[in-house]
């Protein structure tokens, strides 16, 4: 028997229909927000996400070769897809461009709970335009998207990656080393950045001033703990305009380094704390990745959020209530009635019922256990004096009542009881 | 600069909106149907789609080793994987088990119009039965599927490989010729065809026999003209339940052979005959695959849709409206109503309507000329003097018709305008 690959998944009606309910939700938070939706081909020239990653990424991407001999990768990300769209194709639109996208990315690695080779994400690009308002309606985008998912519980984390990153670079002169702070800072990894420290022999204040600055967390007043800066006056602005769109409980996390180069403002994270160790479901922020790809600098905002990790914290907060696929399964008594059961089928689906007709030629009884094991909400039993009479005998599944109905009235009796008029 | 693969697409929001209308309107069709979504994974083990369809598929499809060193491929088509799911997960569900796919699948050859490397099919499998009635719901979801996407042109052939099968094996010996004439019968290559009867020096009336049979096209009563047979019963029972679905449009064609082996039954085809030499969109028949797979012999019947044929079909046919992304665009006339017009925007977004605000700090005439290039269908003005008031200026981006409205009225004056109340 051939098992599907390792770390992938097969999802069925009923995990389809809770994520499709779900990515609805989504995306008309996006719409809402006046962004477009894109798609970008499943794989690309390995280099680019080597352009924006590094060349480490190679290890952890998909890569295979086309017929030309170029190196492809399946994506592991998509920002990096989308900046390059922009810069092929869009870069002569009017600013800001605001874009989103949901689709599959590929991750070669390990499989372990929550983390899969192929998993999901929506995320938005805010193109063309820097400013803290630009960077609060991203935010709250993101915000508003989670909350459509239907999660409750979540907090939104915000930094701003000038502060720490203009400490450590003006006060350690090595490039090398000063990335290599960084990298222990955003892991949260103060034990290895204490021993280069030592090795490096670095003044034990710096190192003391850096772990208070990646410490400040709290509410926008702990700001005022800092000395004034411009990055402290950015983030004030950013938390002046969310508290307009109706977001009071952001968070301020000087903390948030996050690795890559290209961010170079205000950066975010939410976490679900339901998930435990794996609780960050977004990550975020300001960049500049245009110039890279072989455009023009442009400042932009954008986020990824994973699907496969909200949809956890949903369930952990709650059940989620999935409707059955079929409103109506009809059921012909005898074979003489076969005929007349696919012309009452076929009028239901014409009125937008989801309904359904016994194509095994089973016996009532049969029908009726089928009809109950794949959870249809009512059953319309056909039997020899029902088409004489051209009605049908509607059966409630769950409450077992039955009523006799004009076939001519069947659809509009079956919308009033799924309560769609 | 960075471009894409050769022959993958990008796509930007205004073909994204197309295309999401079309999806959203087939899925509700397979909805109505009684059918469930499912999700397989983008890359599988690439023995499922040797196993499928023959070792030549090799060579078209994008090959690479995991780390485990098994070799895996992005998938040609979805129908193995669906098959493979259910020998996996679904093989004890109740039967008839209704599955639908919407996906991408990749194809590594030469790109041409309306062929891609990256390429999405909208498909189902009615799995677990065989008889007329289970063929013509196949059928009948086709066809539905494909009204409901917009298109109105297109021809419906159903054929049954059974015929020709039983005749071309009946009557040569040789496996290997027998599968020859089969794939050329395929392609209607009857020259090539001649040529090998002549090597093989079979005779001439069986060639001419089995080119009569394959000619035989039109309504059902061309069945007449034929020796009666299990086959040719049988589809007159599929078009029988056909009919009873509203569909007497459909054509016979015993041409349809479908090269692959494990059709053994019903056969059907769909044509745009506006797309010119490459005009099908859909190819399906009923089938036995899961033995294939390691699991026990089950009857299916299904089929694939190609989705960017059928859109280039819709296209040819009308041109498809595609609304603006803004329903609403809020312009502060100065700085000092910048926040309140935040808290206008983001009212109304709570309201559902899609609304944008300025993020780039522009005056009055600049943001009114990017309301009017994003297509926004509304502007909503804030000058000093309606701050006071708690009002707004809504303007008729269509008409340039302005009026006052309170900021509390502007979201049902809105809906009213749109037409959502």
């Amino acid at each position: 028997m051939i098992q599907r690959p390792r770390g992938t998944r097969d999802f069925g009606p009923a995990d389809m229909t809770k994520r499709r309910m779900g990515e609805e939700a989504m995306r008309e938070a996006c719409a809402r927000f006046g962004f477009g939706e894109v798609v970008t081909p499943t794989f690309e020239h390995s280099e680019l996400f080597k352009l924006r990653s590094g060349p480490g990424i190679i290890d952890e991407m998909y890569v295979f070769k086309d017929k030309g001999d170029r190196e492809l990768a399946l994506r592991p990300e998509i920002t990096a897809s989308v900046m390059r769209f922009f810069v092929n194709d869009l870069s002569t639109q009017p600013r800001p461009l605001k874009l989103y996208y949901v689709g599959n990315c590929f991750r070669y690695e390990n499989p372990q709970s929550g983390r899969y080779r192929e998993f999901f994400q929506i995320g938005a690009e805010l193109i063309g335009s820097k400013n803290p308002e630009t960077d609060a309606e991203v935010i709250a985008l993101a915000v508003n998207i989670i909350r459509s998912a239907g999660l409750e519980d979540f907090t939104v984390r915000i930094g701003h990656i000038g502060i720490l990153k203009s400490l450590v670079k003006s006060e350690i002169q090595d490039e090398k080393v000063a990335a290599d702070v960084l990298r222990l800072l955003d892991k949260e990894d103060f034990d290895s950045m204490g021993d280069l420290f030592d090795a490096k022999t670095l003044p034990r204040k710096l190192f003391d001033k850096i772990v208070a600055y990646a410490d400040v967390k709290g509410d926008i007043t702990v700001l005022n703990n800092l000395e004034q800066s411009e990055a402290t006056d950015y983030l004030k602005e950013v938390f002046d305009v969310l508290k307009l769109y109706g977001l009071d409980e952001c968070q301020v996390d000087l903390g948030i380094v996050r690795g890559l180069d290209y961010y170079s403002g205000m950066v975010f994270e939410i976490d679900a704390p339901r998930l435990g160790a794996e609780k960050q479901i977004l990550g975020g922020g300001s960049y500049t990745l245009s110039e890279l790809f072989g455009g023009e600098p442009v400042f932009s905002t954008g986020f990824a959020i994973g699907i496969d990790r909200t949809v956890l914290a949903i369930e952990a907060e709650r059940k989620i209530d999935v409707p059955g696929l079929v409103d109506a399964y009809v059921i012909p008594a005898k074979d003489d009635m076969r005929k007349y059961a696919f012309g009452i089928v076929a009028r239901l689906r014409q009125q937008g019922i989801r309904a359904d007709v016994d194509l095994m030629r089973r016996n009532i009884s049969k029908n009726l256990k089928y009809a109950s094991t794949v959870g249809a909400r009512f059953a319309v039993i056909v039997g020899k004096e029902e088409m004489a009479k051209r009605s049908v005998v509607l059966r409630d599944m769950k409450t077992g009542g039955q009523q006799v109905v004009l076939a001519d009235e069947l659809g509009n009796e079956l919308a009033k009881a799924l309560g769609r008029v």
